[in-house]
């Protein structure tokens, strides 16, 4: 069994530095970092441009022969999907539902030169459809004039909620581009798995509000801003008597099939060459049945109805709907980013690809501006979707290509077979597809046992989005779990350490038996980094610990000099050799000529005992009646591990504690401090006359051989003490060594 | 000099915890602590009673004879600078002078009961009375309609805006006590010295700028809302020409004479008494001249005017205006608590008591609600005007309470004299009181230099007020200032760590000539917490500096093995002694049989060799034409000293890490884990059989010694290589320690 065995010199970091010669690095300033970044030359152009343009690079590798017939199956089947899902995910965003196939169409082509991602089915993705349509029904609800925008004159309701649409998505657009530029993708950082589990979460609920009166066969109007969803919900209740029966029929035939054979898809996975696309052949099988049986003049319910022809002219985006919609087109960017992404990264991963973040935000933000100029909204993916279009075997975005064929078709030629579709069996159909959303509220349990201020960040997050909104609901959760990255430091855990008998280790003194404090030394370990919301709570801990508060011995002790001087002066006090003796019988009482000038700065400078003939030996009796608090403690050591940053106010605070210790003549000594926040005190000035840069030393166990060496009595008035006495009488190793045995010499002998 | 000598067992924590009995401490769960808290006593009751009624402690303590008369004096200086603030700052909240001699009387009185400090004077504070007025203009404006709220049938557009501000004061009151009875006064830590230094500039700037329109006697209607600031100026300018010559010059002498005789007070601070109320002695010259020459008719200047005798009768507030300022409240709330409470903790660090955020909270709450029945506003306290109060010699709150006893006096008899007292005057005196907070400024190049993130957050939150107005750019500051704390954590400058020969320090191996590092053997040091919005970053840097991505070597060698298998199936491979030896002269090719098979799953299982006759030595070439990446690390060491808390992104993550490379053979150590986290890995159910607690090392070197103990060879190739070794071998310590000498002999004989 090896030992561990060390023997060496004492180093305070100065010290280190003397005899270990540190490598000069020249560190980037913020300017050659801006220069470097927008340095030119012929190499970095090609880089650049191949990284603009992706499909450069994958077309190159192109494996025609194994890959193009993947590609077409996987295409086509996608295609069916974007198709019907292009639909349904139109009556989310309340527009008419052949726009939805302009969002399988437009977005798709430039994400194919844009995309670094091989695998996900660009397209709509319900939250967002959702964000759209709650924007779209603020500014043109269903019920009264719409709001005053000029460009909406001799507009039909529709076309203005087109026009809506689209202008938020353009904008959105233009900030994921933006973004991308600006190398800002990092942001998505910040939309933590918890987070976006507690979000999406919300949005199901909300999608599943929304398809509701589709499901039932009512007329709900459109309600946007907080609290829509209760009120959404009062009417379909108010409502409920007049449901259309067929719908509610359709609905739940659809659901039930749907449910089942995607479970038996999941289960037999490995088995089925391709997932059966059951969507599509309900929704085949639904037109038949409502084209044969005429549900519409039949039963009253509501279909797809009329599908225009072919594409519509461009159209431009309105200036007036930016600014209207500015704050919430900034959520819509950023939450069809993050979503895109995460399920980019998980592709990437499974087959061992790289995506880049900012190229697929660039992606992203063209696409949704190239798109909505031609009537398409704002385009994400969604999580089924490419889930189809990667289990069909998709290999390239060449599937993702070939599915907008098929969208073409339908655009084109065939979108009239799907008139009578009823509306209901696409609220079904969304409906189903909610499950995999739904059952995130299963994790809430198992965060709250992880980990509270996570289940915390969940929960906010989920119920902010429900009640506020999604866009609301998404800022507020982002200020959720911003404040609990701050709550988790804000009042750190500090501890008193004590040396562990007999090694150069320091644990928390209440955690252990076998533990050694020398007297009048106390080692304060900081586990936090320190900063404007901890650093009150660090000083308050530290001077509980302490047992005394530093600026009130320091004032005491000021005032207690002064009233010293002046008694000396009056001839009440004498000097002797033996020290001050006070000559005059009278108590001392709070003297009101000095109170004038207490001066609070006055009070805060350090004692001053030149002009006495002798020192005041602040832990004796003192030879007036004052009451100046003992202080027993001659060093302090704090233990700096695990601070890894330190922002201005923590700076401050430090240096004032720092300096009141200091002034009371208690050493304070800094450990195991980071380089990067060494290197920051030197060049913040945090040094002076009083804190000086020998107080930094490299471990705990250093600070305290050098403190025991200046204070040797700290351990000598403890004669059961054995083992670290060693480390620090150890001027001749062998001897150290050879008393490690427990029963080892008396301390006394040694000193 | 002392040398630090140790010789001591290895420790992994598991062995360390075997050795040293660890003290069970019983932690207190959320529920004891909720039982604790309403746990209820006699003695528990009184010290309730006690802190609920600060007067009680201080008035029993009460010193007459030499308190009293500094109370006076100071009650009196403070109650004339109180009236005049109150005037003035009333046209910062947009209302008739008068009531703002209500908001420096009512509060007071319930804050001499309730208040724990004894220095500040309560009463209006301008970024209040600002943020008030925005408010009071949003919905009463100056042109046009006020808002349609019932309870303003009948009223004047004063008594409207009265009201308006009544109730806002009255909900902010609510929000104050609510926040004081739920303890969490803490959150006023989060508006930290540079966003409150940011924000009251900008503030500064605000009233600037409301106060131009009296100092240059033009009429503007108040805006409120975002670049409100913009719009103003925009109509000052506009209108500049229309300018009040006699406002102008009034304002200016007042201005000039009021800055000089400030200073003057300022540097013979020690020298005065007291300081000479130069704005008293101003407003009564300005009172008597505008009296005599009639300057409202003559000039055409804005006067006070009418001034009504005595109180009016108390209002209810409307909660229909609760619901349309509640977004607004909650800034003033805050505003207002933070603003007295720092203020306060000067004064009681100062004078040497404590005072309990909570308690004040309480105390303003109740100030708030009770003030504003009586139509007073939302009061705070007013840096000038509690530097008076402090300053004159005030030591309790009697002297608050002697002040508004003046108020009252003006209020109930001599308000009249007031009234020719032209407003550009009150306007000066505000504009003149700015200085110290426009001051700040010059904190910017300071912190620029020290701390460039707080000195974005300075920026950030200065410019959003500005721009966005008080309430949405405190918003936005904190939203900042929140990101800054987590940007400072998200890019940690990951560092690789090499032993310095011959110690047991471990340096950044770039910063240093003389390191030493093990072959095989990488020690990783994070500096910083792990969180979701940096375990992406560390995961990448850890491949960065590994070299290769564990991930992708396991599948890779999961691919190899799978192609291994298959060839010795066909025979196309044998094994021999010395290893595999491939039968087949045809390069191995991407088998297209084995894509189908590549489910993302099987591919991240650990490397299964037991199917296979001998062991594949992965380092060697492989029989089978396949390019797996070679590994080169035996053991990687993360250095956990400065990780202060995990969250469950960082939980999953980093146990991702781990599992990826355990299962390419990799051994992992972690070192100087916090015992907390230590504590939450096992109450999460980290560990399992793959990464044991075992992998726990109390510091690096423990856990270097472990390694280099069972791989010798990676110390074996490096023959220069002395001082280190004596650690590793030292199963004689005595041995170990007398191979100290630099030129000891060769590590080899040793092994």
């Amino acid at each position: 069994m090896a030992e561990y065995v060390v023997a060496r010199n004492i180093y305070s970091e100065e010290k280190f530095n003397e005899e270990h010669e540190k490598i000069y690095r020249q560190r980037k300033t913020l300017i050659s970092h801006v220069k470097d970044y927008f340095r030119c030359d012929r190499r970095r152009l090609r880089s650049a441009a191949l990284s603009l343009l992706p499909v450069i690079s994958w077309l190159k590798i192109y494996r025609v022969k194994e890959w193009l017939f993947s590609d077409i199956v996987s295409g086509v089947s996608t295609g069916l999907v974007a198709v019907l899902q292009g639909l349904a995910y139109c009556l989310l965003a309340s527009l008419p539902p052949w726009y939805g196939l302009f969002s399988a169409f437009f977005p798709v082509i430039i994400y194919f030169f844009l995309g670094t991602s091989r695998h996900i089915s660009v397209g709509p993705f319900p939250v967002l459809c959702l964000m759209i349509g709650s924007v779209v029904t603020r500014i043109v609800p269903d019920e009264g004039p719409p709001m005053n925008i000029t460009g909406f004159e001799g507009l039909t309701r529709d076309d203005q909620r087109v026009l809506v649409a689209s202008s938020v998505s353009f904008l959105a657009g233009i900030m994921q581009l933006a973004m991308g530029v600006f190398q800002v993708g990092f942001v998505v950082m910040y939309l933590s798995d918890t987070l976006v589990s507690g979000f999406t979460t919300a949005a199901a609920i909300h999608i599943l509000v929304s398809q509701l009166k589709f499901v039932l066969g009512l007329t709900v109007p459109g309600i946007s801003g907080p609290l829509a969803l209760i009120y959404t919900l009062e009417i379909i209740f108010n409502k409920i008597t007049s449901t259309n029966v067929c719908d509610v029929v359709i609905s739940l035939v659809i659901m039930v099939v749907v449910f089942i054979v995607k479970e038996l898809n999941d289960r037999y996975k490995a088995k089925l060459p391709v997932p059966i696309p059951i969507e599509v052949i309900m929704t085949v099988i639904a037109c038949g049945v409502s084209y044969g049986f005429d549900f519409k003049t039949k039963y009253g319910i509501d279909i797809v109805g009329m599908i225009p022809k072919g594409y519509e002219a461009p159209v431009a985006p309105n200036l007036e709907i930016f600014q209207e919609t500015a704050v919430e087109a900034f959520p819509m960017a950023i939450v069809g980013f993050a979503v895109a992404f995460s399920v980019a990264k998980v592709y990437s991963v499974k087959h061992d690809y790289t995506i880049d973040g900012n190229q697929e935000l660039i992606a992203f933000g063209v696409s949704n501006i190239f798109g909505s100029s031609f009537k398409s909204f704002a385009a994400s993916t969604a999580l089924s979707r490419s889930a189809v279009q990667e289990s069909t075997g998709g290999k390239t975005q060449i599937a993702g290509l070939l599915s907008t064929i098929i969208v073409m078709v339908v655009t084109v030629a065939i979108g009239f077979l799907l008139e009578p579709l009823p509306k209901s069996v696409l609220g079904a159909v969304v409906i189903v597809n909610l499950k995999g959303m739904l059952m995130q509220v299963r994790e809430v349990p198992y965060l709250w046992r992880r980990d509270k201020p996570d289940c915390v960040v969940w929960i906010g997050t989920c119920v902010a989005s429900v009640l506020l909104g999604l866009d609301l609901g998404l800022a507020a959760g982002l200020g959720i779990e911003l404040i609990s990255v701050v709550l988790r430091t804000q009042f750190p855990r500090c501890s008193v350490l004590a040396n562990i008998k007999g090694t150069d280790i320091y644990k928390d003194k209440k955690d252990y038996l076998d533990t050694f404090e020398p007297e009048g030394v106390k080692i304060f370990r900081i586990p936090a980094p320190l900063f404007f919301a901890n650093i009150e709570f660090f000083r308050n801990k530290l001077v509980e610990s302490l047992g005394f508060n530093p600026l009130r011995v320091l004032r005491k002790r000021n005032k207690a000099l002064r009233v010293i001087r002046r008694m000396l002066m009056r001839g009440q006090l004498k000097y002797t050799p033996k020290g001050y003796v006070n000559m005059s019988c009278e108590p001392y009482l709070e003297d009101k000529d000095l109170e004038g000038e207490d001066s609070a700065e006055e009070l805060d400078w350090p004692t001053d005992l030149k002009e006495l003939p002798i020192r005041v030996d602040w832990s004796t009796e003192l030879p007036v009646n004052m009451n100046v608090p003992r202080v027993d403690l001659h060093s302090l050591v704090l233990d700096f591990a695990a601070v890894s940053f330190l922002d201005v106010s923590a700076l401050k605070g430090l240096k004032t504690t720092l300096k009141e210790l200091i002034r009371i003549e208690v050493e304070v000594y800094i450990v195991a401090c980071d380089p990067y926040i060494l290197d920051k005190l030197h060049s913040c000035g945090f040094f002076n006359d009083e804190i000086t840069p020998s107080i930094f030393f490299l471990t705990l166990h250093d600070a305290m051989l050098n403190i025991l060496e200046h204070h040797p009595e700290a351990i000598q008035r403890r004669p059961h003490f054995d083992k670290v006495v060693t480390t620090v009488t150890a001027h001749h190793p062998n001897n150290a060594v050879r008393s490690r045995d427990r029963n080892g010499m008396e301390p006394e002998t040694r000193f």
